[in-house]
């Protein structure tokens, strides 16, 4: 709780050398990050290209043309920063390909399911190769993944990567199953995000503290750092998605308004709603009869209840308490730095 | 190699105390390791139904509908044999129950990929369910699957696992690539049934050796023992699909042919079709062309050219050198029961 007795419009935080960069070069804490840990991440993307290889010509082609499309790549940076943070990168290239291939494999699979046209900024895997090698490259990648991670041979992080794996997996079922449902409550969103998103941030930081040699209290510190940072980018990505702007790993904007998946803005608007916006909702969300106008329209009762203003609220108390976490491991110029990802997670627009 | 010395009309090999009940009570050899291994196998069970369970109702019910199904349970019963035969089932059931995930799960997306409408003699999955449920209940079980791994905390018995669920998917998209390709070689079905089927047989042969105690060369002679054991299966299997039996893990008799599948029946008879033969096979399997009579005459052709027969000679090779493999470890009634399974998978036809 101590975090937010923090101002959400300044908040405490160190001045760090790379901050000042910042300032200077207005490079985001993502570009830092890259730049810091440049070698790192090099290896990183090394193994990934390699790993995604098989003598089968139809998956090394599927999973390429998806690893290719590139993403932020937020998930492996994070293990690699933690891993720096915490000690050292040693090892740590592998443990976040394996990340980066667990999250590779949830889009792939989540393509199937949703039949997203856009992942990526490129049209999704599934309607260019079909569900079935989808599914199945998939499952390649998790089992690249698992190989990497044995080579890696610390069980900790087996076990924190392998009970992350199945939690997504109950998230993107749980969100299945409260699709549509206007009595979601926010507790119930928290769980489906915490799961679907959140377990991976939480495992990638934590397996990356680990494999950096953190002791215990360490490695608690930064899963919940890396918790509180993905629910974060989550809320902060389901508020985008209604405000227009399609930077949701390249999907299309108002695919959630589409796909009938009730997020942190609509669950707002949902509490103040009159008889007629409930109706909407209903219309739309529950029944899911929709025309090309209402996607316009739910925005503008997104905006008539500034429910994107609240929504974002709720994302920055998530990082304040992340930034608590952070605050029990000793100042450097890398904490300073996820420090600094957390007002960019929560403020970013585009 | 000189596991064909044998004669396959009456196998040298040894007679156990466990044959001879097997001739009296006229138990398969499958009955009879279910029989010997029975409390391992109730913990298994056990495991099984456990951690099928997850707090989101809609997981459990899809997992418990798929288990709840049966199927043969023959891997997770190698695994404990191969463990028993080796010193000691302790731990062995944990093994097991992954073991019998990570095949549940390929089964699941299996069902998504080929849209089976039948799956242990079920409605498969999918078609009560959704696809979309079905690939994430999938993920679901190859995540609890590698958690029971980590517990059983022996990092060579998660090597074998992960790199056997990574082969299998690389097998079914090699699958998927064949189909319909009329061109496709026994060694190309070879690698095809190798890495689909054989290589979890494998992996449950050996890992559960490794954790009845045994030694690297023991363990070895238990991984080729399941891969040969894996290969006769699944060539047994699909030698019966189109013999009009559906056993094929409750699927319907004649998907293979359906689905366009090149098994090792129709490989043996198109090399020995004549022209209208080999139109007839260009037409059904190649531009998926079938009229409902077709699968009768793909029958007719087959036994014209005592296709079957053939099939099953091929399996009883592969029994040979499982036999052989198996002929390294010392005399006992498990390894009596674990040969005569041979015996048993080759001679199958319901």
């Amino acid at each position: 709780m101590t975090a937010l007795k923090h101002n959400a419009g300044s908040p405490q935080r160190e001045v760090s050398v790379s901050e000042t960069d910042q300032t200077k070069s207005s490079s985001t804490p993502l570009d830092q990050l890259a730049e810091i840990l440049h070698d790192d991440m090099e290896a990183t993307n090394a193994t990934i290209i390699d790993r995604s290889k098989s003598h089968i010509p139809m998956i090394s082609q599927i999973a390429e043309y998806l690893i290719a499309a590139g993403g932020k790549r937020i998930r492996p940076l994070l293990t690699i920063a933690a891993a720096s943070l915490c000690g050292t990168t040693r090892g740590a290239a592998h443990i976040a390909a394996a990340v980066e291939f667990i999250h590779t494999a949830t889009l792939l699979h989540d393509d199937v399911v949703d039949e997203s046209a856009q992942r990526r900024g490129k049209p999704a895997a599934n309607i260019v190769y079909g569900n079935k090698s989808t599914v199945l490259v998939g499952d390649f990648l998790f089992g690249r993944a698992f190989e990497l991670m044995v080579e890696s041979n610390d069980i900790r992080i087996l076990d924190i990567l392998a009970r992350a794996s199945r939690i997504i997996s109950e998230g993107e079922v749980l969100q299945m199953a409260l699709t549509g449902d206007l009595d979601i409550t926010l507790d119930q969103y928290r769980e489906v995000i915490d799961a679907k998103t959140a377990a991976l941030f939480s495992a990638a930081s934590q397996s990356g503290a680990i494999c950096g040699g953190a002791d215990e209290k360490t490695a608690h510190a930064m899963r919940d750092y890396g918790h509180h940072l993905g629910m974060a980018f989550q809320m902060i990505d389901d508020v985008m998605d209604y405000e227009g702007v399609a930077a949701k790993m390249g999907k299309e904007s108002g695919d959630d308004f589409r796909e009938g998946k009730l997020t942190l803005p609509v669950i707002i608007a949902l509490k103040a709603a009159d008889e007629t916006e409930r109706a909407f909702w209903s219309r739309t969300m529950k029944d899911h009869d929709q025309t090309p106008e209402d996607l316009a329209t739910a925005r503008k009762i997104i905006a008539r209840h500034d429910a994107a203003s609240a929504g974002r609220a709720i994302a920055r108390d998530h990082a304040h308490q992340a930034r608590h976490a952070l605050e029990s491991l000793p100042k450097s110029p890398m904490r300073g730095v996820l420090d600094e990802l957390l007002d960019f997670v929560v403020s970013r627009n585009h």
